[in-house]
């Protein structure tokens, strides 16, 4: 099973990162959270990485009926989304299939509501243009 | 298999949080994110939902590895630590198992270092006390 749906870009990396935040807003996702992973690195352990961004992407009414299902699914959210660099000079978006992440989780109608997730996120990411 | 380690206490909610954070720090994790869900559910959708923090752990040596391991894996990073009031007035914190999350990464390597991660959290939830 793979854990992730991705697509690549020929664009700055900046660029890439407000297209995806836009993509994910038209299908009523917001970021919460969004971690600088060549910052980090550079500053808590002086690693050189190449740019490498983290989005933590909400819906907050399906992120509301997920919490409803399983109260500690909190430890799952949001849905990340993964901005890297690559070597060739395109940017790589990763988003997370909930689905796959939620495995684990012993709950029939979380796993529904993670897959409705998961075709949302999937069309953001298909909704990416250059 | 169930996919967290938690533990409850009988004290504040932002105290919770305070020791939460604390513990954490003793076995090598900063807070990268941190999610006020209360407030963003209000903010957001107008609901009403009680004390729930989640707080993304993580340790920079340990994350550095896992992403010369996997280069997706951020995706699931950092580690989810939820912590969340109770009806009975406790204070709940939730850490997710990164080997349950990371289930479906069929990558070996990944999965050893994802356990070494799971023994420091689970570490430092038990090393929460009142």
């Amino acid at each position: 099973m793979t854990y992730y749906v991705n697509t690549t870009l020929r664009t700055a990396f900046e660029d890439a990162v407000a297209r995806t935040v836009l993509a994910l807003k038209a299908e009523g996702f917001g970021i919460l959270s969004d971690i600088d992973v060549q910052k980090t690195l550079h500053e808590k352990i002086g690693v050189a990485f190449r740019p490498y961004r983290i989005l933590g992407a909400c819906n907050p009414k399906l992120a509301h009926e997920a919490l409803q299902l399983e109260d500690k699914i909190g430890t799952m959210l949001p849905s990340n989304v993964v901005v890297q660099a690559l070597a060739d000079g395109s940017v790589e978006i990763t988003v997370i299939d909930p689905v796959a992440s939620m495995q684990a989780v012993d709950n029939p109608r979380l796993k529904e509501a993670a897959a409705g997730v998961g075709q949302r996120l999937k069309r953001a990411i298909s909704n990416i243009v250059e």
